[in-house]
């Protein structure tokens, strides 16, 4: 029994940023938002690897108490391979290669003991895969969904019926203002509840992220980090944590949620000071609530 | 007698922003941030207009409270003109023109009821200027300075000389960092707090403003526009609030500069929803009370 069922990419990264380049490390969005989940509640991942991926990949996560059920190792196939560079400003990821190899052809078929899951997190994968996923769960009290910008150019309409699914839609701001057709992430966020979802987060990097419910808004701050080493998964870690963290409470209420954002922040900014999942492998929980203070402080007025 | 000195720019601006135009409309820099300071305390002008700037403008200020005795009136001379415009994403003024006309010869000297303020807001001027300015002032217990790329690019080290005389540093963040040589704002505020300042304020626009002191930080959230018509005096409404906030209080505490920030964000929220001064001419203590109140509640977790 798992307590929140992860779908996203287990992926090989090859990263290069001012301040050094990694080959071939564990990396996916699957992989940093089951990391950060599994601070809070017990995660499994819904994915496929190629027999090339390493076996101390796999001991890593399992250690940290991932279940692994779901994850499909494909003979003669090669794991999922993104290469890409940050420049200066650490913004914005510039990709040189995505080779999708095994999941070009991934049917995902949830193991049994991932049914009965009742937090579901839906990586930036094909909506059509989001979407057979969900039916997938028994009974399921949240999901939650992220995308990306190949999906609102190549699947606009698939992706507004999946967004009809979900309790919780995240994107970043330039996805927001791209699948909803205006510059204003106040009005880009009023469109997607209007399709049915019933919260949106707009993730704005450095700059935080934005809750927006039919009733209300919330704004939670970006940490001021002085050293930014690898931004890579830094929106995966955001979007886990907080899924791990309404698990552990099993109240996805708006004080929650509210929290959960603030958790997920607290374990990206982590994250982006150390190059692929060094930092995560170091952090304890006690690290995470630390900074989660420190936000309460750096906003009180 | 005046509780804040606020020197800048009295001007006639002509704005196009995808909601309408305007042509020759009461501006500038000055008149903002005064106009901000005077829902809290007394302002007055230090600036230069020319024998074409309307009666109607000055009216209007002096019915706000605000002192000219510092305003200069020249004859035979042009008052300053800025001529911008906004694209789709409202994020930034594109300038067609800037007239300085009778700023180019100005050399303020500061009536005699104006040099016991307490309080001194200097906007983006010549940090010569700005430097002239606090020499003015018998006793300043608090003194705020803005700037802009053009000074950064220009008098890069008389523009130093003037952060070491200031207690708050207001810049944007394009103009921090280019003055500090970062694209991290976090390393950009230390420059700055290395050369003397003692808080500095980074405005990011729709995201917000950071407070940075040697020990602590605060993040101030935007406000959540869904109808932003001209941003034409934000930043300026910004600061001028600030000021105006601490003025009122006398007592510049770091907690008193967040609430400040907040103050500072919910006028010029308002002063986006309307061309020019529209807004500014409409609301009173208590709207920027109520937006003051939904920046705590948006912000509670």
């Amino acid at each position: 029994m798992v307590d929140v069922v992860i779908i996203g990419s287990v992926a090989l990264d090859s990263i290069q940023t001012p301040f050094g380049k990694v080959r071939d490390v564990l990396g996916g969005s699957a992989t940093y938002a089951s990391f950060a989940a599994s601070f809070f509640c017990k995660p499994g991942i819904v994915a496929v690897v190629g027999d090339d991926f390493p076996q101390e990949g796999l001991t890593l996560l399992e250690k940290r108490g991932i279940s692994l059920a779901g994850l499909k190792r494909e003979k003669d196939a090669k794991t999922f391979r993104w290469e890409g560079y940050y420049e200066y400003d650490m913004n914005e990821a510039k990709t040189l290669r995505t080779e999708l190899n095994v999941w070009e052809s991934f049917k995902p078929v949830l193991p049994d003991e991932y049914r009965n899951a009742r937090y579901l997190f839906l990586g930036n994968i094909d909506p059509e895969l989001q979407m057979d996923i969900i039916t997938q769960i028994k009974s399921p009290k949240f999901i939650a969904a992220d995308t990306m910008n190949f999906w609102i150019e190549h699947k606009r309409e698939r992706l507004k019926d999946m967004i009809r699914k979900v309790d919780l839609l995240l994107l970043n701001d330039a996805e927001a203002r791209e699948l909803f057709e205006t510059p204003n992430l106040f009005r880009a966020a009023r469109s997607a509840l209007g399709l049915g979802a019933r919260a949106v987060i707009i993730k704005k990097g450095e700059h935080g992220a934005l809750l927006f419910t039919k009733s209300t808004h919330f704004n939670a701050p970006g940490y001021p980090l002085e050293n930014v080493v690898d931004p890579t998964g830094c929106g995966d870690c955001f979007g886990g944590g907080l899924i791990g963290y309404l698990a552990k409470t099993d109240e996805p209420s708006e004080a929650n949620i509210r929290r959960a954002m603030i958790y997920g922040s607290a374990i990206a900014s982590y994250n982006a000071e150390g190059f692929g999942l060094e930092m995560l492998k170091k952090i304890s929980v006690a690290d995470i609530e630390k900074r989660f203070n420190e936000f309460r402080i750096m906003r009180e007025f």
